[in-house]
């Protein structure tokens, strides 16, 4: 059989599979498989290398389905390499099966999990600036994306910073089958459209019939000779090719086929077969080692104005230093997060992704899949921007760091806008996410290198302004845990406070020891997991609990309090100070008073706590 | 004075009064107001047909600043049209002045906050969607963009849109001073580039030199012009043009002059002067009136299976048949949010916005900017998309309708990439916003015709799978409210639930009635606000509460219930149920029982809180 048979033989099997195990399962998108299935085959049989026994493989080249419903073609191709048996392909989207209805890494051979649509290009793109600035190694990055998530601003992003960083192994193949979900897409077949907007922001592009064998061929072959120009191969195809009863229609998106028309459907592509594809090694080149250092964390001396946002700064290039493995990466504000030090001193790790929040969070899932440890930073505010990226980190299983500067009323006068008010609420509702929320310097730097160890999606949120260095530099904050700042055995109520509200509950505190009423401190720096422990004994010893934080009402400290003390008999007083109303400009003084979340505002709150405690005993 | 002396006169007072302002307030955006003084000069002087007097006069031009931070050009504007004095504009940034750091709707000029780069042009395709389809009336939308804000995705989705939409009445003014924050862009100023992406997406282009105030002229008169196609000018400009000591030079982003270079520069520009502009009047065309119907919700019998989803779309259809100035949006998805009907029903008053759900929520500002109840709607987990979005119109004080469908792990085989587990704590964590989760089709109606009248970001979770239908028609549910499913005066714990979770809740109910267990099942629809008094009294009165969500343990319900009982004395022994590890495929069924939010963990756990009260007993 000539290359060009084995290929059509290959792009009909996946066809088949593709219906069998959608039709089995009785759900899933067979047709936007069968538009891919010839593109797929000829990069599987004749460009792919990558060793599906080494899938961490470093020199293994990166295959990222952008297109996740597509995901049967992609199970189809793991059954073709010999990876997944024909039973296991049939179990599709079943309880327990890794072959879930869109491709998660609970697969090897899958790095990150895709089905939201507009991705898969952003974080193959942080595979690619791995290829080429960190490992250095020849390996290519092939995404497979689909015509209706062009759509997505997230892909001009993508397409914007792979011809700015010059990323020549990266390849997206853009299967126009000109139907979306609903209908036709903005542009259906108009590949020329297509390739002109690529073309203008840098792209090599290349249109071809998608179920061309040997144009396609010829395409890859021209993107793997690129060097610094990406390749956008713009492949006409048609949805539901192959299968007559649903070829090139409407309303068949996201249906599996019907038991008999998936029969003669299977017929007609010539019955169900088993062919195996030798797919081609990568090479065996390495990384080079590089040098790991000692671990020297900045110290700052008590009572020092410092913000955080400057001790996340010198943190990240004291992480930097001692480990060749963290990279950063910042959305055109470094110069206010502070990454700016990291970039100076280590360029070569760090990935300015200019003002893309997207981009960012993307490359960054991009480049942990290549075994990095990144740490992405913009101001708190405009993280929400990402949270689809976030969300589906997670889902990636994905070990991130983020940092959102910049956050509550504290920041002053730019107003609502720039304030990161929701940021807490957004990150703690992130599965197995940590979230982190330090008031001085010194134990900002401690929570910075813990994160780098840390599994999952790790936040960490840092304050505008200079605030007082209260903890000496020996101190220890684990993950999980809280300091207590304050305490004695005669507390009638405790005050849990986090980040810069901790020092409006110092300054509290110490204005009602004026006044004879001794008050309990407590900075619950990890928000999420919460020391639940240390929470419910100062809930049972002082019988009272305020709850201060400047950010909304919902979701945040408040919220992770009253979950940590559910339960608890009997419950505390509980007063919950937040920002309740929209804020305007002011000083950040002005600004945490108005809101409430202030010393006088949380010194009224303990005395009227107190008062209730009086009044109870009086009843 | 000539003509082209006098748009520099004002460019001069412009600069000058941003330099002004912003030395006096000590921070704010000077160098970023500099550069687009002439730009600005000459559409208040010669081309903005604007009645200050009556800013919602229905033919007034709509001006986006989309570069935000460049408010204090706004406001120098405001000034030279009369509408804001001297002295309030030396009030920049102050608290209680509405001058904010960025320009929000507390003015009466501003009709939408921006801040939040990549946002303003997407909220001006909304304005000009209202004018060219609905309105019909000949104003113009002119939206001011800064360059680095280009590399935000969502203007491309912005520009795919508007051209898709042939928007001849949009025009984008690019100022193209090529220093972001802390450098230099990507193009710089290559506006040749620039120009090539925007005509590969349908745009005209024309660059000019951004100083040269005849360029700017004759530019603005051929966007005037289109009628098919949007415009986008393209500026060549220095940042802190016209202030020798900060033109065109790094580090004096977003940094206020200090007095004596504010000083110098303010001589160099002539000094202060207090000049006013006739701002050109609108037309006093008016949109013609539109009849307004009565509303008749769909009704459905008792015990009938109906996805909420489908009630949704139903409803929505009603609401268009009674209200004219309800419009629909969608993310490519109508087909399953059920927008599809008000579609097809409603064609001149629905906007398919494809797989751009930022655009999505943009657009439906920009037409509740015009007056029109915007409901837009996709999943839920797509929402997340949309973040900053929804954030920001919050801030713009916008009144619009979000509905998510296909919410929780009920959706069974599709896998977590598009299940919405966060978009309960995402939604509640937005200022003044309302959250409202039906359980059954007559509610969805019932809560759909309230959201229309409703102020602020209203959200509606909607669920994939068929519920029984469990409320008569003729029920009401009110906002702030819940429903009582079931009590007796000797229920021994709630069940508190929503959505999906109801009928899990009832049919725990059902099997612990069985074993001679009382439970009282609360429906907490509205989940923001949620219903205290119903659920203190259900604590109080049954003294053991489980509520049960399919979502995420933080931020939803089970949190929104704990701050509406936090400071109960006694504190009901309490149980949260919710999603705690990553879900995969399965079916509906599998999924609710696997996350343990299905019927058999409720009534377990309702077991659980008996126990525990006697062993209380016993002690």
């Amino acid at each position: 059989m000539s290359q060009i048979e084995q290929w059509r033989e290959l792009a009909a099997q996946l066809r088949v599979d593709s219906i069998r195990a959608t039709t089995q399962a009785g759900s899933g998108h067979p047709t936007s498989s069968l538009s891919a299935a010839d593109l797929m085959a000829v990069l599987l049989a004749g460009h792919l290398r990558y060793d599906f026994q080494n899938p961490t493989h470093p020199n293994n080249d990166h295959l990222v389905f952008s297109k996740g419903h597509a995901s049967p073609l992609l199970y189809a191709m793991f059954k073709a390499a010999g990876a997944v048996s024909d039973e296991e392909l049939l179990k599709l989207r079943t309880l327990g099966s890794p072959l879930e209805g869109h491709p998660a890494p609970v697969l090897p051979w899958v790095e990150v999990a895709t089905g939201s649509l507009g991705q898969g290009l952003a974080i193959g793109l942080g595979m690619a600036l791995a290829g080429k600035y960190l490992d250095k190694l020849p390996y290519r990055v092939w995404v497979l994306s689909g015509d209706s998530e062009t759509a997505e601003g997230s892909v001009w992003e993508a397409v914007e910073h792979a011809a700015f960083y010059k990323l020549g192994n990266l390849t997206c193949i853009l299967d126009v089958n000109r139907l979306g979900q609903r209908g036709p897409t903005m542009l259906q077949w108009d590949t020329a459209a297509y390739a002109a907007r690529a073309r203008s922001f840098g792209w090599d592009t290349i249109e071809i019939d998608g179920h061309d064998v040997d144009a396609i061929h010829q395409a890859y072959r021209r993107a793997e000779a690129a060097t610094e120009v990406p390749t956008m191969i713009i492949a006409r195809t048609r949805k539901g090719k192959g299968a007559a009863v649903v070829e090139n229609k409407d309303d068949w998106h996201g249906k599996a086929l019907p038991k008999d028309d998936a029969a003669k459907a299977v017929a007609d592509l010539g019955g169900v077969r088993h062919v195996t594809v030798a797919v081609g090694k990568p090479d065996d080149r390495r990384p080079s080692p590089v040098p790991v250092g000692n671990l020297s964390l900045p110290s700052y001396k008590m009572g020092e104005g410092v913000a955080t946002r400057r001790a996340y700064g010198d943190a990240l290039k004291a992480l930097g230093a001692a480990r060749p493995d963290v990279v950063a990466l910042d959305g055109e504000v470094n110069n206010s997060t502070y990454a700016e030090d990291f970039a100076k001193a280590y360029p070569q790790r760090y990935f300015e992704m200019y003002i893309a929040e997207q981009q960012m969070v993307a490359a960054a899932v991009g480049l942990q899949a290549r075994g990095y440890v990144p740490f992405a930073s913009t101001f708190a505010a405009f993280l929400t921007r990402a949270y689809d990226f976030i969300r589906m980190a997670a889902v990636s299983r994905a070990n991130l760091r983020l940092c959102g500067s910049h956050a509550g009323v504290s920041i002053g006068q730019d107003g609502p806008s720039q304030m990161g008010l929701e940021d807490l609420a957004m990150m703690r509702a992130v599965a197995g996410s940590t979230v982190l929320y330090p008031c001085d310097a010194n134990q900002t730097a401690q929570l910075v290198a813990a994160m780098a160890d840390r599994e999952g999606i790790v936040y960490l949120r840092t304050t505008r302004e200079k605030t007082p260095v209260i903890y000496p530099s020996e101190q220890r904050f684990a993950i999980g845990s809280s300091a207590v700042v304050r305490a004695s055995d005669r507390d009638q109520a405790t005050i849990v406070a986090a980040g810069i509200t901790v020092h409006e509950a110092i300054n509290a505190q110490q204005v009602l020891a004026g006044e004879g009423i001794a008050v309990r401190v407590v900075d619950a720096y990890s928000v999420k997991p919460v020391d639940h422990r240390t929470l419910r004994q100062a809930a049972s010893e002082t019988g009272a609990l305020v709850v201060v934080e400047d950010h909304w009402a919902e979701g945040g400290l408040g919220e992770a309090v009253l979950a940590a003390l559910a339960g608890s008999d009997p419950f505390p007083r509980f007063i919950h100070l937040a920002v309740r109303t929209m804020p305007g400009s002011g000083t950040p003084r002005e600004l945490l008073d108005a809101a409430g979340v202030g010393a006088r505002a949380i010194a009224d709150a303990v005395r009227t706590l107190i008062a209730q405690h009086s009044a109870d005993h009086v009843r």
